[in-house]
């Protein structure tokens, strides 16, 4: 019997950050929680990343995930909102890496794909299909749909890894990880 | 008489990281400390971010620094690039944000401008302009001069904070992290 595991999703913007929590047993997921962080009303670059990494690391404490799934943008419309994705990322990032949980990045395409077989799919798509699936009641969803898009990154991750062979290759790069992390500190 | 500061300066980048720490006592900057951590042969991305996490919480840890200043490019090669660096800065400034250190960023060209009055002046030219005005001998500095990077972030800063004018905006702004911080919080 395969161990039971949890999946922490997020889409880490610089206005709003949507979550899923979702845990694997017996290869099936079972949706746990979902949400949003709201950033809008903090204006101080400074303060939204810190926001960013005290609620990330509120979340890895709460759920104690196994694995961290991010949905992650390789382009951008300008260099300039890549900095600063790249900077909630990577505050993200490191509230994961600070608990030695390995991450998994999608991008936005590849999750759509993955769970509506559609990389065009629009969000409201790909909310009713994570509804469908993980038998979630639509009215019970926040109104802004960046919700889902974190549950939809812990869904394409949970499906990546649920296959015998994925999940050895899986299993390798955590292995991978730890074997580092001590020679890194070092 | 002026409070004692210690002002951190980094230069984060992906392969190097440059810091250099300078003491302001009575609006006169001396030189603490300056160094690289290379991460060139961290093969993994998140590894890399971790130990620029490690790193930088090392510094501030040793060198108790009230602020931190940061070379911060607004403009890369390409999209790719920009999303890099701009994770390699979030992991510092997070470093910085969980130990409630006020930040400043300065474009590389502001910081050549405020040294060498060149913004077009070379990395050698920068260097050689601190050991002049700290006192740095020449041969004491490390190979790579992104050494130099982080004290010219940190020496920048010190010239833009010294007056009495910027020194009172500055403190304002200070203010208003800590002014915001517990509300942030709740």
């Amino acid at each position: 019997m395969e161990k039971e595991r949890i999946i922490l999703g997020i889409d880490p913007g610089t206005t709003i950050m949507g979550y899923g929590v979702l845990r694997v047993i017996n290869r099936k997921a079972e949706y746990v929680a979902l949400g949003i962080i709201n950033l809008k009303s903090i204006k101080n670059h400074y303060l939204t990343l810190k926001k960013v990494f005290e609620e990330v690391t509120l979340l890895i404490e709460k759920y104690l995930p196994d694995e961290l799934a991010v949905e992650a943008p390789f382009f951008e419309k300008n260099v300039q909102s890549m900095l600063k994705l790249g900077r909630a990322q990577g505050v993200a990032i490191t509230a994961a890496i600070t608990h030695d949980i390995p991450i998994a990045e999608y991008a936005p395409l590849k999750i759509k794909m993955a769970i509506t077989g559609q990389g065009r799919a629009s969000k409201e798509q790909v909310a009713n299909m994570l509804c469908r699936i993980l038998k979630i009641s639509v009215s019970d969803l926040p109104k802004e749909l960046d919700a889902t898009d974190g549950l939809a990154a812990a869904y394409c991750h949970f499906l990546q890894t649920n296959s015998v062979v994925s999940s050895a290759k899986y299993k390798n790069w955590k292995d991978f990880v730890g074997k580092n992390k001590k020679k890194i500190k070092n």
